[in-house]
């Protein structure tokens, strides 16, 4: 075959669910949907070290469309190379690799329409927002567990319950352990805990173990964040201070192995500027080796603790920031969106929770009112909860179950957020301190937060309206969860140079409590 | 000579006043001090175009230390040389050009110590903050007047009599006149008003009535900001629209006649994202050929509308910002800082005015207020006056007389400031809202801004600070400008995990009205 190939699958590809999503039949291929996964699996040497010594990758082609994914191994002479077909329709594989029974491997399969709930993988959309490859537009509302994965099966079975009852549709997790956290003793390189490790060798059975979490996650319709490294091993193991090449050879593992889940996204480390023995130079390599090698392009983002990695960097897709003062006010929110033009999460606002430290100390209350700032100010946030004995048990430590008062309420506001402009929510008029998100012309979101005012003098900013035109105009408890539609239509008058009043000068009424937004749309 | 010689100074160069900035005896060098100006000026020739026929620059060396400076054509056959030296004592110079008569010539001359109130051009000090090259720290207040250099000469004179008398130590300026604002009939380009330019030659006398400006202002004290493009020409000359090659000559001659006065600043635009013939690599360019042919590393910013430029590229100095919103609170302010790692200057932050735009409608109150918010944020604001019958007749657009209430409050402010902490004034625990800025364990200023409380318990973020330690504190009133010191001192005892508070528990009786600060130093 002599099809042009791309490392990197052409703009819009992205792939879906399989019911069983790893354990295909050993020299075989599985079958597959679009955006679900096709593998193709492989005898070949155990001898030697596998994991350094054998290289191996495919070329899979549909007409001019090609894609290079890189294979791995799995253990036990079993290779296997993955990928999430982004079209429909007939592939053809060749592999590709520098020992002679892996290479040359052809086959065809036909990926098929992919099944209800496969969007294929979230991308960036409308340069703030996110989408679905198919173009559904994706709202997130997102939490982190840390070390849940790295908890006994029943633990993670309890959580992915929780998590399929709740409104989460991400979840930030980690791969390495986290030394002030329960671990089971499972761990991604061979050797023994807590230092006898062979970095030159992964533990297969750590990786589909993993696998078949993130294959639930991707079942539930929730993107998996997944953090290749962080600060919080202390000596305890020696994760965060492996040698360069050791690193590298990591990421490329955990990339020929995740990628071609629809669900993945990639976060460099989860307070990377806490890493001593890293410098920002290590995560600008991390960056470029996960975009050269993930086909798909999933999303990657950093997380930082106090200096922000330099967005602007083009392997950057996302802004992943840790501010909580910053979403309570949607005026401080949305200031970062302009320096990179890119999306920003501030995924972590500190947690919903009772601990004794002031990042765990958040009430429900103020958890959601994070949330809608956010929201308003364009921007998306993300929850965690330190509810519990300690912080070794909490949702944010270890999964399990959620006891906040926030979560219900989120839901409320991805339903919100769900039946809202498909293209996103948007910062209106930003500068005026209208504390007015939406899609100007056509729809409004006004919040309140801790303030209780009585009535509202409607207005709006000209951006996008004109006099004579009708809105509608709903008041949403974001804490009760109701929605009360005001009586009647609001008719626009040029009210001075810059905004729009009611003709009549109405006001609404407003109940007097705190956490009150009015959704205003054209009627 | 043979010397090694750098284009761009080493670290901590920079250069002194001469009572006469221009006008030296042709052929002849001028005397010169530490960070003054010498200027060695040559008869050439007259004939074709000497702007783009002759290449001249000199080499400034004394022992290892070479400065490349280009030279420029002044008209009626006079070129001249001009030379910043950063270090007293014996230098020589060697000039080379395409033109015989102009090259190889040699001189020496001794940079005498400093003048009185020569400190030296302005530069980066402490990552977020700036001081002069002899490390006196430099405490921005500055304000704006766009074509001010635009109008008649007594007008002028006013303006700098003005600022004589004004807290201001910086101006931003354009060179470049604004269609919506008076000018008096002189341009940098030859040829004639509107449209009938010849691009390819200056207008030597323009820049020389610049230079006057541009030295009183040096004598003053007062930093010029000067702004290369802008987008308010709006088609009546095309300043805005010009060939790169003609941008290109112009910034390089800009830079040949000002880089030696050593309080010029490079602003590369005013709203440089409003510029519709110009794209933000044109920005990259004009960086870098201001940060390639400047020798003495002057400071570099842009200043935008809407669209942030990527200040995190090396050739930023620091970051030039349009929001007026970020400065309300300081919890927005500092958000930029942490992005960039920079100084971040609000350069625009709404005027104080009275006229019918929201833009120049600010009260006294609302200005000064936002100048504290982001000094306590950690970094600087900009003043500028919208007061008058109309734009045209304000201070922001044409210099003249003040007319607001702010001024004399930002002296206040000034004086604050540079009787605080030499390394600047930092966010201190900036997350939790304390409204806290200062250098921890020795300078805090808590701010209340329009809040108007009666009493502020005595509390204290624990970075720096240990039980035992004795305080003393000082109402501030930033709009009555007076400073009334509280009674006895606070002696710190643990709080909590995060604070002391006084070990006698007791609480700061404030005035009840707004625009109060505290000033807390360690006794």
């Amino acid at each position: 075959m002599t099809y042009p190939v791309t490392r990197r699958a052409a703009c819009g590809l992205g792939l879906a669910a399989l019911a069983t999503p790893a354990g295909f039949a050993r020299g075989t291929a599985s079958p597959a949907e679009q955006w679900g996964m096709f593998e193709v699996s492989l005898k070949g040497p155990a001898s030697g070290n596998p994991f350094v010594d054998v290289h191996l990758s495919a070329t899979f082609q549909q007409g001019t469309e090609g894609v290079e994914a890189d294979g791995f191994y799995d253990g036990d002479g079993v290779y296997r190379i993955r990928f999430m077909p982004g079209l429909r329709g007939e592939w053809r594989y060749r592999t590709k690799s520098n020992v002679a029974e892996l290479d040359g491997k052809t086959g065809v399969f036909v990926a098929g329409a992919p099944a209800a709930g496969n969007h294929g993988p979230v991308a960036v959309a409308n340069t703030f927002h996110f989408a679905y490859a198919d173009g559904t537009p994706y709202k997130e509302i997102g939490t982190t567990c840390y070390a849940w994965i790295q908890q006994p099966d029943a633990r993670c079975d309890l959580t992915v319950k929780t998590l399929a009852a709740s409104p989460f549709n991400k979840i930030r997790m980690a791969i390495f352990p986290n030394e002030s956290l329960p671990t089971i003793p499972l761990f991604p390189f061979a050797g023994t805990a807590p230092h006898g490790w062979d970095f030159t060798r992964f533990n297969p059975a750590f990786f589909r173990r993993l696998e078949k979490r993130i294959g639930q996650l991707r079942d539930l319709g929730i993107q998996a964040d997944i953090i290749l490294f962080h600060p919080y091993d202390k000596g305890r193991w020696g994760f965060d201070s492996m040698a360069a090449d050791v690193d590298d050879r990591y990421v490329r593992y955990v990339v020929a192995r995740l990628a071609a889940y629809r669900n993945v996204w990639w976060s460099m480390a989860n307070e990377y500027d806490l890493m001593k023995a890293k410098t920002e130079k290590d995560f600008d390599r991390f960056f470029q080796i996960t975009q050269a090698s993930d086909p798909y392009a999933h999303l990657r983002s950093v997380h930082h603790s106090r200096k922000i990695y330099n967005n602007n960097h083009p392997w950057v897709t996302h802004a992943s920031i840790q501010n909580g003062s910053a979403v309570e006010d949607d005026a401080r929110a949305e200031l970062y969106r302009e320096v990179w033009r890119k999306p920003v999460v501030y995924d972590e606002v500190k947690y919903e929770g009772n601990i004794d430290k002031r990042w765990g100390q958040l009430s429900g209350e103020e958890m959601v009112h994070r949330f809608w700032e956010g929201t308003i100010a364009g921007t998306y946030v993300g929850h965690s909860e330190t509810i519990g004995a300690s912080v070794e048990d909490t949702w944010m430590g270890i999964g399990g179950v959620l006891r906040g008062t926030s979560p219900k309420r989120l839901g409320f506001l991805r339903q919100v957020m769900e039946s809202g402009p498909a293209n996103g929510i948007d910062p209106i008029d930003k500068w005026q301190d209208h504390h007015l998100g939406g899609e100007a012309g056509s729809y409004y979101l006004r919040y309140f937060g801790s303030d209780a005012p009585t009535q509202w003098p409607f207005m709006l900013p000209k951006v996008g309206l004109a006099e004579g035109q009708r809105f509608t105009v709903e008041i949403l408890d974001t804490w009760a969860m109701t929605i009360a539609p005001v009586p009647g239509t609001f008719t626009l008058r040029k009210l001075d140079d810059y905004n729009f009043a009611d003709a009549d000068g109405r006001a609404v009424t407003l109940p007097g409590k705190p956490w009150i937004a009015l959704r205003i749309r054209k009627a």
